[in-house]
C-alpha cells in the first residue's frame, strides 16, 4: 500500500447542530422499505451479495475479531456497563471433592452476567433516540422491561452475513495507531481504500481500524479506552459509507465516532446520522488487529463476514464473536 | 428423499459398560494432535476444508439455527439452568420521563443473566469427565472458577466454520418427529444420508433433526423437553460419525443422546465416546426446522456453516446463534 | 386459645369496584405527614414504640422468618422471578487444585443473581400504582432505570423496627392450615387477636398465619404457591388494620390478599388500599411455623420485631431475614 | 472522653509467621462446643445475653449501619467482586407506555446481580482457609458449587442479635481519622474503652471505627478503599477480643485489618487468628459514623443490634443492614 510521503494527523472538524441534522436527513432512509420495515440499512444485504462474498473465502483462513470476553476487558461499571462476569455454576471441584462412582459422567457447568455492549458488540437500531425518535420514526415507548418492540438487534440473527471490507487507515497513513481525537473523513476512506486497492459497495460491512486496541496493548492498560476520547470517524464518513450503501460499519474503539464529537451543540453525530437516520449498523469493540496483518500480508483487504448476534429476544445490543473468512 | 415404505419406530439397544468403554476407547484421540492439543477433532477441519465448504454457498439463503434466548425458553431452573434473564439497563421509560434536552441523543442499554447451555449451545470438551478425565487426559481440577484452562469453548471461536450436512431423521422415515426414547443408530445415519443423496465426510458438522423441538411447537409446551426422555443418537451413531471423522455433531435435543440411554450402567455414553474420547463437539438445543423444510425444498442437504461461540474465556458451553448458508 | 366450637372456612366476599375505591379513599393517608413524606405508615412508629417495643424481649429467644433463599424456593420464573441464584466466585476447589502456599490465606467468595422479590420480602410503596399513583400521589415516571426515585423500600432501612403480633388464624380456629381463596376478614383478626389476648396497636407490624407454607410442607412441593390461588385477608381486613394505624403487614403467602381476589373487577384491592392508599407496607412469603409454635407454647403473640431491608438504593422491595425476638 | 494530650499515630509492629501461628493456636475453640459446631464465637451469645442487650434500649433511636448498595459503591471489580448491580425488571416507564386500563393495578419490579462481600457485610467462618482449615478443622472440600457445607454465614440467621459496642478510636485520639497501615492495638481498644467508659463483654459485637469512610467522604472519592492499604486492628487486638469472648468484630474499613499486614510473612493475620482459629465473625465495610456521632453526643456506645445476614444457603458472606438501636 502506498502511504503519504509524510505521517500527518487527521484533523477534527467543527460542525454546528444545523449541519449535523442536515446530513441526518440527507441520509435518512425511514420509509424507504416501508413503514414497517425494521432491517434499515441490512436490506441493502440481498442474497445475491451474500453469494458472491462467499465467493471471496480461498484460503479458508478465520479471523475472530472479538476481544476475550472476561473481567480483564476496557469496561470501569459506567452506567452499569461491568465486564462479563463469568461464573461457574459447577466446578471441577465438586468432582474432585465428592469423586464420581464408577461409570458415573460428571459436568462442569457455567454462566455469565454480562451487560450486552460491554465487549465486541453490535448496537442494535433502538440503541438511539433523537429528538424523540429512531430508525423508521419509533419512539422510546416502544423499548420497555420486554425489550424492544421493534428495530431489535435480533433482526440481524440471519442477516450479518456478507462482504467485509476492511479499510486499515494508521497503516495507510504509515502509523502504529491514531491519537485520541482524529477524525477520519469521507476522503480519507476513500484514499485508503484507494491505496488499498479495495472498493467499498452496496451492503458492506465496512470495518475501520483506528489503532486504538493496539495502542492499548501497547501500554498494557485499557486506561479510558471504554468511554474516553477516541479516535473515529468524522461526520463527513458518513457521506462516504451512505453514498455506497453500506450495511454497518464497525471499529476498534468504544464508540465509531472521534471523540470529543466534531460538534459541541450535540452528542454521538455519527451515531445520529448512521445509526438513526441511515439504519446503518455500528459494531464497536471489534479488535481487527489480526485481521490486519493478515490484510497487509497479502493485499487482500475483502473476505467474507459473518458476525450474527446472540438471538436474544428485544435487545438493543448484542456481544458478537464476528468472523472474517478469506 | 425415499422414505421406508412403512414408517417405523427407532429402537433402542442395549449395552454395559464395558461395551460403551470399549467404544470409547476405539475412537479415542487422545495424543493424535499432541499431548497439548485442546481443539479435538475440529483440527480435522483443515482451512482447505473451509474453503471448499464456503463453495457451498449458491443463493445467498441464511438460517439462523437459533431459539429465541428468553424467559419463554425451555428451561426449568434445575441445577441453576434458568431461561436467559434479558433485563434492561437503561430503559425507553427514562427517556420518556425525562425527555432530552435540544440535540441530545439518548441511550437504552441492557444485560442478560444467561447459563451458558440455556438455550441453542455448544458443549466445550471441559463440559464433560468420566473416570476423571475429558479429552486429552485433562482433569477436572483444570476447571477452577477462572473456568477451563484447557478445552474451553473458546477454541472454537475461529473453528466452528466449515461444512454442515442435515440428515432429516423422521422425514426420512415419513414421519413428523420421533418419539422420546427412540435411538438413531449408525445404519440409519448411513441410509438417511443415503436417500437424501448426503455424504458426511471429515471437518464435517452433522445436524441431526429428531422433530422433538417441531412436537413440542405443534402442543405449544416445552414441558420436560430440557431435561426428560428424549429421542436422540444411539450408542453405534458413534461408529458413524468418528470413522468419517467429522468435527461435531448438533441435533434438536437438550442431550444429542437418545434418553433413556442404552446403557443402565453408566449416563450419557455418547457424551462419553464423542466429547470426551473422540473429542468431537456436541451442540444442543439447535432448532433445525427452518432449515429443514428448505432442504427438503431443493434437496440440498449440505452448506456452509458458521456456528463459532462467544469468545467468554474459560467457558464450558457457550450460546450460539448458528448460521447455515446456502 | 379458645377456638370456635365447629372449625369453619372463611368464605370470601364479592365487593365491586367502587367499593374498594371508598375503602382505598376511607383510608388513604395521602399528604398526612406533608407532601413529600415517604414513610407512609412507618411514620405511626415514634421512638417511643420502637423502645417500648424493646422491652418485649424477656427470654432472649430469637426467630428468623425467612425462608431459605436457594434455588429451592417457590418461584417458576414467571415475570423474570427466579428462584435465587447462587453462585460461587471462588471455591473450595480453587484451593484444592492450587494448595495454597506455607502461611497463605486463601479464600472462597459468592454472589448471587436475586429477583428481590423472589423470597421473603418487602413491598416498597413503589412497587405499585392504580389509577397512575402510589403513596403521596407520585406516579409511575419516578421509577426509572434508577430504581425509585420516591418511596423505594429503603425508607424502612432504619424504620422496620418495633412491636410485631402474630395472629395465628387457623391455630384460632382449630384447622392445621386455611385453604386457597378463603379470605381473613376484619371481624376474624379481631376476634383472633382477642381470643389470643393479642392487642393489635398503632406502629404495630401484624403477622397474619394463613398456614399455606405448612400445608406446602406437607405436601413437599411448592406447586403454584408462587402465584396462584391463595388464603389471605380479605378487603375488610384493611378496616381493621388502618383503624388500628398497623405501621405494616405480612403474611405466609407470596401476596398477602385472599385470592381469587374479592373484586372480580379489579386484581389486588388491598395492595390498592393498604399499600398504595394508606402507605402500610406488605410482607410476603414469610415464615411464621416456628414462631407460631412458640407463640402457642408461651401463650405470648406479640414481640420486638426487626425486619430492615437491605439498603439497595432505589429499591421497589427487598428481601428480608424478619427476626422476631421474645 | 478524656483523648490522649498529644495526637498520636498508632504504629504497626512486626511479627513472624510463628508469632501469628502462635496466637492463633491460643486462641483457637475448635472442639470448645463440639466437633460439629458451626457457630464458633456466637455461642458466647446466650439468651439471656440476648435478652439483656434489649434493655439497652432507651430511647428508640435507630441507626443503619449499612452503605447504600448501588453502583457507586467502592468496588473496582477485582475478583469479580463487581459494585451490586441493580436492575429493573418491570419499570415505571412500561406503565406510562401502556397505561393500565380502568380499575387495572400494575407494578414495578427489581433484582440485583450482587457479589455477596461487595457492600456492607459479613464474612462466614467459611470465607478463609489456612493450612487447609477453617473453624473446626473444616477444609475447602466443603464448599462446593452448593455454597458452604459447614459454617455457611446461614448459621447467623438468628444469632446476629446481641450487644453492641462502638469503640471510637480516632474520637479518642483526638483524630478525625486513622490514616492506612495504622495498627489498633489490645491496649488502644482497652484504654479507648476506659476512655469511652465501655466494657468489652462476653458475646458482643463490638464495632471498631477507624475513620476510614469518614477520610473517603471527606475527599468525595473512594479511590483504593476496598482492597487497598487501610488502618485495622493490630495482631494484638486478637487477645483484648477473644480474651473477653466477644462474638463478632466490624469495623469501617474492607477489611478489619490493618494493612500492610503487621507479618510480612503471611497475609491477613487475624483473619486466620479470629475467623479461622477463633471463630469470631468479622464485618466489613460498615459505615459507623452517624452512630459514633450519635454516641459521642449522649456518652453511651452500647446498645442492642440486629445485623441477622440474608439466609442464602450455604453462602459464605453476606450483605447486611446492620440495625444499632440505643
Amino acid at each position: 500500500m502506498n502511504s503519504p510521503s509524510t505521517p500527518r494527523r487527521l484533523e477534527p472538524r467543527t460542525l454546528s447542530r444545523a449541519q449535523v441534522e442536515q446530513t441526518a436527513e440527507r441520509h435518512r432512509t425511514w420509509g424507504r422499505w416501508g413503514p414497517d420495515d425494521e432491517l434499515g440499512a441490512a436490506n441493502y444485504l440481498t442474497a445475491d451479495l451474500v453469494a458472491k462474498a462467499a465467493q471471496l473465502v480461498r484460503r479458508g483462513a478465520v479471523f475472530s475479531l472479538s476481544l476475550p470476553m472476561d473481567r480483564s476487558g476496557p469496561q470501569t461499571g459506567v452506567n452499569g456497563r461491568v465486564n462479563p462476569q463469568h461464573i461457574m455454576l459447577k466446578h471441577g471441584g465438586d468432582i474432585l471433592a465428592v469423586p464420581p462412582e464408577v461409570g458415573e459422567l460428571r459436568a462442569t457447568d457455567d454462566a455469565v452476567y454480562l451487560p450486552l455492549q460491554s465487549s465486541t458488540q453490535w448496537d442494535a437500531l433502538a440503541h438511539m433516540f433523537y429528538d424523540g425518535h429512531t430508525y423508521n420514526g419509533r419512539g422510546p415507548e416502544t423499548v420497555t422491561s420486554q425489550g424492544a418492540q421493534f428495530n431489535s438487534i435480533t433482526n440481524l440473527r440471519d442477516r450479518a452475513v456478507g462482504r467485509g471490507v476492511l479499510l486499515d487507515i494508521p497503516r495507510w497513513l504509515g502509523r502504529e495507531w491514531l491519537d485520541p481525537g482524529e477524525a477520519i473523513q469521507a476522503e480519507d476512506l476513500a484514499e485508503c481504500a484507494r491505496a488499498q486497492g479495495s472498493e467499498v459497495g452496496e451492503g458492506d460491512f465496512v470495518l475501520v481500524r483506528t489503532g486504538q486496541i493496539t495502542q492499548r496493548r501497547s501500554v498494557g492498560s485499557w486506561g479510558d479506552y471504554a468511554g474516553g476520547p477516541a479516535p473515529g470517524l468524522g461526520v463527513s464518513a458518513a457521506d462516504f459509507l451512505c453514498q455506497r450503501r453500506v450495511a454497518a460499519i464497525a471499529t476498534d474503539t468504544w464508540g465509531v465516532e472521534a471523540l470529543p464529537y466534531e460538534s459541541g451543540e450535540l452528542r454521538a453525530p455519527l451515531h445520529i446520522i448512521l445509526l438513526i437516520n441511515a439504519g446503518v449498523y455500528l459494531g464497536e469493540l471489534w479488535d481487527l488487529d489480526a485481521l490486519a496483518d493478515d490484510c497487509a500480508a497479502d493485499g487482500t483487504y475483502e473476505f467474507f463476514l459473518v458476525a450474527v448476534p446472540l438471538s436474544i429476544t428485544g435487545a438493543v445490543g448484542s456481544p458478537v464473536n464476528p468472523i472474517a473468512i478469506k
